[in-house]
């Protein structure tokens, strides 16, 4: 199963760009992983939140292809803990999933329409985290899965 | 309130060294901050869990000072949302703490003795997170705290 994890927004900084590579290099003997970052154009940047939202969306949805298993990020999702989340992904290999793309809202998080077509959304955290970190952490919480799934020591809980 | 993040444990890798400086130096302006990591004797080094739990509380046990206020993160912790981090540390600051002690324990957790000693025990989530990661996820999640506190513009949720 390919993996690509969809964040809107800037570039990431040199520290969450060297971590992101530094998990995914790990990960790669057990799974494919990519990082897509989504630039809305910059003309259109805009403090008009709700726009920023439509701008996005339109981002999001001309990208996305019908056989694409969607989990979107989102404060308000469903709260796994480790094992759940390599489980689910067991899950959708068996299943013959092909592509999950596991998508990061911009900074006011993504439209209804988007989540409407989402498979599932989940939550990292009570906390609100930035948008790069986050990035960051599910890198390393997609290698922490296909350890679990691999009986890999790499988790102990 | 001067506030120090303790974590057991090795070195950081070097993108979590840059990000922790690149959310501290955000800090700064707002309050104190610094990261203390507390490395067990190399010769103890072992992999019996029980035996290394309590090597780790002796290294934080005799560090503590009865002034000191004390925070652990462990999974099985309360929950907090950002908004709710900023709230319990202004109330340490309304009380008078002079130190705020945020504890990132070893591979295996705490011991019963340091939570016992222990103020507060908070979870950021219910995933497990490396402790590298912990320590930059606490960097960042500090200077959330006090930009909401003095009403920066960096949270908005």
């Amino acid at each position: 199963m390919h993996i690509e994890i969809w964040s809107v927004g800037k570039e990431n900084e040199s520290f969450i760009e060297e971590g992101v590579r530094y998990y995914f290099q790990k990960t790669k003997p057990y799974n494919s992983i990519e990082l897509h970052i989504l630039q809305p154009p910059k003309k259109l940047a805009t403090t008009d939140v709700e726009r920023a939202k439509l701008v996005e969306e339109e981002l999001i949805l001309k990208r996305l292809q019908t056989q694409h298993y969607l989990i979107v990020l989102d404060e308000r999702g469903k709260q796994l803990n480790s094992v759940q989340w390599a489980q689910q992904f067991q899950q959708l290999m068996n299943q013959g999933t092909k592509t999950l793309i596991i998508l990061i809202g911009g900074a006011y998080g993504v439209s209804e329409n988007v989540k409407k077509r989402a498979n599932q959304v989940w939550s990292l955290s009570a906390l609100v985290f930035p948008h790069q970190l986050v990035r960051l952490i599910l890198a390393e919480q997609v290698y922490r899965s296909f350890s679990i799934l691999n009986n890999s020591p790499y988790h102990h809980s």
